[in-house]
């Protein structure tokens, strides 16, 4: 797949990375500082690698609105490390404004501009959970739009969603899913960068497969170019329509970047029919104490030369080791005579497994550092440790927090070493999925919480209220993005799209303000929304 | 008091301004942008007059936390029109990275960043809208801060406050308020720029008068340095300590411009018993409708040539006209035998007042635009008209806010067009004065949204709670933080303080879980509060 690339003025090269996260936990007295720690390696391998750029999958952020410290430290890291007097060598041939219609006189590609001395250009896509949001006048934003606007990245992959056309037959060309790349040249080597941000899953399956996503090409040579795509979107069969098929995309692709998965698979895998290959960064911060966050972190350097391409992948040093074992306590207990209603018991033998877990991680770690010498060494960082146990009768080992605060000052997350898992039988043993989730009255409080989806708790409250005047999957969809993208005018938005509606309903009615009034205060179940509405519309209150 | 500048080479010239308000009513239909095209006149005004730099006194946003839309269009103004070739010609003699600690390479005053060609440096101390707040590694961050970290702002008048020293007889060295000027030189012109960034009134009057504010100053020729120090406080008498003395300051000053107070008051003010002159910018955007904002909305150049300088007010375009008028329904009656209960004939004597003040708008709109061509006028702006209504009976108007909707389309404030002040014999005249407000039950709802004080709300809420482990007065600094800034961590922060305290008075008590539980679920009235607290303590949810 691969030529080794010798004249560097033919090759372009960049560092790959993925899901940085930047601000999980920022609040942990730990885990604080372990996403912008990362970053900052990967922007100095980005610095020691001489790259051209960097490109990321999706998900730099971790939260939607990211808090101001988050936001300053992470410009305070791409301005340390991306600014400078080292000249980009890779030209841009596709246009500067390109990325966004603006009103702004400055490029919407960093280096173009000339009141910037950009040493490397960092490109990213938004993930799931940076995505675009709000109405203000420019249209949604993206916190990395904020980033952009500062000249100190540069956001692409913007995705204009028509409405959707899933109940029509065929898309018109305006309701098409139209990418641009942006064009790079260095000596011979053309390298298109395509990317879509994150969309709902179901929509994307949708376009991909109605061929309604349009891959704008160059006019001239179109099959000199190499094809880089980035997508930020579920790699694994969650559910039957809720994820992207590896072999969904156009086949004048040559590789696909696959951000938004966090494991590990930076080594290109080859996509049988296709001619294209996939690399999955993974993320550079552990967000979930799953299997596949415990795969060595890497990023990469992908080096293009011409139509050839060959990824490097550099394993992370400053992600903490993260370490994990299933503990089965009806095994344990057959075979080992564990008494599991003896709290003393069950407790010995759970720290048992943590203290081996303890000592695993020191060896990945010692391992990792095997070419660092002794003196430059830093001090290892406290390891991830999770320990996952199956029970099937009630567990005697007390509070679950409690227990793990016996590791402080030894393991980075004393408050969820671990994980209960009550298995009903042989059948049951399945985690939730997604329908229906079953709280028992037996379970311990931090299982209920790890069983609890979101939208579920959303949709539960909302169909115990009766709103007469509001739609209801509407208003869940408001409740929704405040919740999950802290959009905090999501509701307020509704009922301003809404109110007109209401208002010639009521209209329509001719009553006056004291029939009003009697009216909607005498309906049983007028909901709080509902009249909250109502004084919107008599007094206009709320500005 | 000024002499004619006429050595350009020798004479420092700064545009001034103040309470730019940025992101005020962002998503009034009418009036969103408003805050945004003055701030775009404000930096064209700076370009067109050449200055060396910007200087603004505090709010520069409205919000604390400001929208991302906000950020973003700050971010966007400030990288269009303070960027680009032109040189800067004042040189910065103070120590670029003085403004901040900073683990970072880049400096704190931007054009000193050979990375970033900044053409017009804009210098800015926060105001009390968008002071430092948060509790992170990088300890409190202001707003500004972010623009600082972009490159696009220089952030000055942080000031480190120690624990209040109120109590002790003298502040130590430490303790001290420490103002180190930004020292600039321009030929033989010294100017040194003080910033004190706003803090409680009763503090800073405490700390003046204890003479515990410190102003370094150069060592060579101290006196020949033109001193401008930036203030955002009160100025006006509100209550007896709640304000800063005009004579306050140190007569090492030359110059205060005084931020916080929306009147504008530019042209520069001698101060009694002191040799300095006070310039009071005012507002660029009208956040009340109240006669302080009615005054011409002005920016100023200021030059300054060695100790001499002089203040040359520019009148701004974009505001929209405030005309305001006060009725008293009493009088009215009394002089135009105007029956009061009578809808009919309250609405028609409303309106006829409306419209003479829409056309004094008009009149107003044509002065200001005397001096331009027609074709190059724009479209007059709708205008923001306020009429206040003295009553003293029931008033016969029917819904306030639907009276201004007729008005829609031809004032920018149809909610609040109106309003009423209801009149309780001739002692009772006086509005809210902060304390005890009372709503009586006649009042309409606008009027009593009108006297509400957040802090009062908040007080009365938190006792009628009563918290068994948390204190009362924290927590309601801590909630008031929540509500006013936009602190959303403000009562989780206070928990992880009082937490260990908390748990070491439990532990104390020797009681098991279930004692515990019983204890707590049997006071009569433990408050939520205390419940989630007790939730951290034994289940540490919450990350």
């Amino acid at each position: 797949m691969a030529s080794d690339a010798e004249d560097d003025a033919e090759v372009v090269r960049f560092l790959l990375a993925s899901d940085t996260h930047l601000g999980y936990l920022e609040r942990d007295p730990v885990r604080g500082s372990d996403s912008f720690n990362t970053f900052e390696e990967i922007l100095q391998l980005a610095q020691a690698h001489d790259v051209d750029f960097v490109l990321l999958g999706g998900d730099l952020f971790h939260e939607n609105k990211p808090s101001r410290a988050t936001l300053y430290k992470t410009m305070s890291l791409l301005r340390e490390y991306t600014l400078g007097n080292r000249p980009v060598s890779v030209e841009l041939l596709s246009d500067p404004m390109d990325a966004r219609a603006q009103k702004w006189s400055f490029p919407a590609v960093n280096y173009e501009d000339a009141n910037l001395n950009v040493s490397i250009p960092v490109f990213s896509i938004h993930g799931n959970h940076d995505d675009p949001q709000g109405a203000d006048t420019e249209g949604p934003l993206s916190a990395l739009d904020v980033l952009s606007a500062a000249g100190l990245l540069n956001y692409f992959g913007r995705v204009e969603l028509a409405a959707d056309t899933r109940a029509k037959r065929k898309a018109t060309e305006d309701e098409m899913i139209k990418l641009r790349p942006i064009l790079l040249r260095k000596g011979n080597t053309l390298l298109a960068l395509y990317g879509i941000g994150n969309i709902k899953d179901e929509r994307l399956v949708y376009e991909l497969e109605s061929n309604h996503v349009c891959m704008y090409r160059p006019a001239e040579e179109p099959d000199a170019w190499f094809n880089v795509l980035v997508v930020h979107q579920n790699r694994a069969a969650h559910s039957a329509r809720g994820f992207i098929h590896e072999s969904a995309f156009d086949d004048s692709v040559d590789l696909v970047v696959w951000g938004h998965e966090h494991e590990q698979r930076i080594t290109p895998e080859p996509i049988s029919e296709k001619h294209y290959y996939i690399t999955q960064p993974g993320s550079s911060v552990a967000t979930s104490l799953a299997p596949g966050e415990a795969v060595e972190k890497c990023v990469a350097i992908v080096s293009v030369c011409g139509k050839d391409f060959k990824v490097d992948p550099i394993p992370l040093r400053t992600p903490r080791p993260l370490v994990m074992k299933d503990v089965s306590l009806p095994h344990e207990a057959a075979a080992a005579h564990l008494d599991v209603s003896s709290r003393t018991d069950v407790a010995k033998l759970l720290r048992t497994h943590i203290e081996s877990l303890i000592a695993q991680a020191a060896r990945e770690w010692d391992a990792r550092m095997a070419d660092v010498s002794a003196e430059c060494r830093p001090e290892p960082p406290l390891p991830l440790v999770r320990l996952r146990v199956a029970y099937d009768a009630q567990l005697a080992l007390g509070n679950v927090a409690r227990f793990g605060h016996e590791f402080a000052g030894r393991i980075a997350n004393t408050k969820d070493v671990l994980q209960l898992q009550l298995r009903r039988g042989r059948a049951a043993r399945a985690p939730s999925s997604g329908h229906a989730v079953r709280l028992d009255k037996d379970m311990l409080p931090a299982e209920k919480l790890e069983r609890v989806e979101l939208a579920d708790l959303v949709q539960e409250n909302m169909r115990a209220q009766h709103f007469d005047l509001l739609e209801g999957t509407q208003l869940q969809q408001s409740v929704m993005r405040f919740v999950e993208k802290d959009e905090r005018d999501a509701v307020e938005q509704l009922l301003q799209r809404t109110l007109p509606e209401i208002e010639s309903k009521l209209a329509a009615r001719h009553l006056d303000e004291f029939q009003l009034q009697q009216e909607l205060s005498s309906a049983p179940r007028t909901a709080p929304a509902t009249a909250a509405a109502y004084v919107a519309v008599t007094t206009s209150v709320g500005q």
